[in-house]
């Protein structure tokens, strides 16, 4: 890919630290907060060039750079964020911090609970999409930034986008929505769903309080595969996979993994094992399918109505998660709302994944949206 | 729905027992076969009147009509098959046999290993979509029925179809192909392999050798959740499950199942549970993992050079596991062959379970190319 722009360097991730205590939708308050954030860019004087990157389920702080010359990725969307960029840091104050129910370094349940000094493990309240961009907001108000050039997000850092929009929406003069929908679908809680059933299903689970050197991997193992083929798409599975065998050219005849496509599966498995906490993957895929930026009796149009800001909507049409028609949904009920949208559905055979790489196709629509 | 035809009544299930033995395609021999199998209508003097329904995954051989009056539920495909119906038991005697693999009362890793005089097991060998319709061929001979007036199936049935078309072309003269495909997609195969991967993390599955009253309940239920949401298509989960709870209209902000769609994933899999054997599910989806109609090196329109029959292809719209797309290849193989092929796609928000449940739609198009 030829992205234009060059990479940010090294950058290191931060912590906030607030005693503000944050009222929950389900009514508990979490007494104390932890947000782990990385920030690219300078802040000008004028405190208005800042853009609040969100990240999706498996995401975290860590957007772009990286954090030693050694490490071997950068951040998850280093294609999108740096100088000359999409997310141009000449230009922007970006920043990303990790959602609370994480497990990246932000309060989450393997955070530590003040009351008891031990990892909260699954007596971490349950928190709401609304729940994260409310500490978020903790996080803007210390930086003293008064409102975000932009709040940024595909999948549900869509959602986040999407509930800033709702219920911010003086905080924030641009929104990008990239991916995403409006409220979790039937099929889009299913999904998670069986992921969950798969997690807690796992005798290593132990009610969510298991032993930090023995998590239930088979579990979270099954619930990563099911999300990663909802992340691609037929084509894309079909090119890279199609019905070869990973060792040999003929069957094996036996009950054994042998073919390409479940070698791929069982490695991403493993690889989100490593790095990822299955009761945090339960708080977050929770709060996605309570997702819904529309109060109870309300329209979308009415979800949005004090949104004056300009939009951003792009889909992908091999997504099956989000599909375009959700998108149309959002495009549709901020329009009717007399409020200024633009939207676009690309073309990739990435699938769902395509807002995370597809960047060549959205540097453009963004970087042109953001300096309008 | 107002499906044409009378209800087939009380039918019963017979047992074909041959100990010519079967040649596997691993080189595994079977050396006593067991087929379950269920016949509907009268094989007429000249035995050119037979129609062989060929199941899918999860089906078997009682296909219409009911056991005893006191069966809850009649066979699983009884809108389509009785008379009058699109399979007109007044003018064809329906066949169809529980596949080998199965746990359905044939030959699979519940029936009896004759060596050991205990259930195979996980000793059973590997079977293909090619070896289920070898066996057919022995009962078919047995029944002393030379050439079947038609062969069809949905799904895993198309396969079966297909590997008739291709490997015994003169002893069919029609097939009939719904919501099927030539060779299992990369994406097909995932899904059936995430399920397998459940099945097989599950600590009860004991490598396969489990007992009787502890089988992987746990395992075989995420695989069937995954099988679930794959049959369906968004619309209908959306139409019949929206984001609402199964108990309440408010959130429990608890980890536990509170979605209507997870009620209805869970009830399904217990009832499966109930119904279907953890191994047969492994030997069946391995089949339909390795199905491919080709031979290695051969195109679609070589394997089935030697198809002179007519051919009804019906695919679905909605159906996303198999869709239209993998019906369009078959029919556009055979139509360069020379063939006679009538291929629809239907409208349906059903997704893949369409075949199952679009009897009346399907039932003109199948009555006249029947007749025809």
């Amino acid at each position: 890919m030829s992205i234009v722009g060059t990479d940010i360097g090294i950058v290191r991730t931060q912590y906030f630290y607030s005693t503000r205590p944050l009222v929950l939708e389900s009514g508990s308050v979490l007494a104390e907060l932890v947000l782990a954030y990385e920030t690219y860019g300078v802040l000008n004087a004028n405190r208005d060039n800042a853009i609040l990157v969100l990240h999706a389920l498996s995401g975290d702080a860590h957007v772009a750079g990286r954090h030693s010359p050694d490490e071997k990725h950068p951040g998850w969307w280093d294609d999108m964020v740096g100088p000359g960029k999409a997310f141009d840091t000449n230009r922007y104050f970006v920043i990303c911090s990790n959602v609370i129910g994480g497990c990246k370094g932000s309060s989450g349940p393997i955070s530590v609970n003040p009351d008891t000094q031990s990892p909260w493990q699954a007596d971490f309240p349950i928190v709401t999409i609304q729940d994260m961009v409310a500490a978020q907001t903790h996080l803007i108000d210390a930086l003293g930034i008064e409102q975000l050039a932009a709040v940024a997000g595909g999948s549900m850092g869509g959602f986040q986008a999407l509930a800033w929009m709702a219920r911010y929406p003086n905080r924030v003069r641009k929104a990008i929505l990239l991916a995403t929908s409006a409220a979790h679908s039937a099929q889009a809680i299913a999904w998670n769903a069986i992921g969950r059933h798969a997690i807690m299903s796992d005798p290593r689970w132990c009610q969510g309080f298991y032993r930090a050197d023995a998590p239930p991997h088979a579990g979270l193992a099954i619930a990563r595969m099911i999300g990663h083929i909802t992340y691609l798409s037929d084509i894309s599975l079909a090119q890279r996979f199609s019905q070869r065998y990973q060792h040999t050219t003929v069957p094996s005849y036996a009950l054994a993994d042998e073919f390409s496509v479940e070698s791929y599966l069982t490695h991403q498995a493993d690889k989100f094992n490593k790095r990822f906490d299955a009761n945090s993957y339960l708080y977050i895929t929770k709060a996605m399918d309570y997702w819904n930026v529309m109060q109870p009796g309300q329209s979308l149009g009415e979800a949005l109505s004090s949104w004056q800001g300009h939009t951003l909507i792009i889909s992908f049409d091999s997504d099956t998660l989000y599909p375009t028609s959700e998108s149309v949904l959002i495009a549709s009920a901020l329009t009717e709302n007399g409020a200024s949208v633009e939207s676009y559905e690309l073309h990739s055979n990435a699938g769902h994944d395509a807002f995370l790489l597809e960047s060549t196709a959205q540097t453009p629509l963004i970087a042109a949206f953001l300096r309008r």
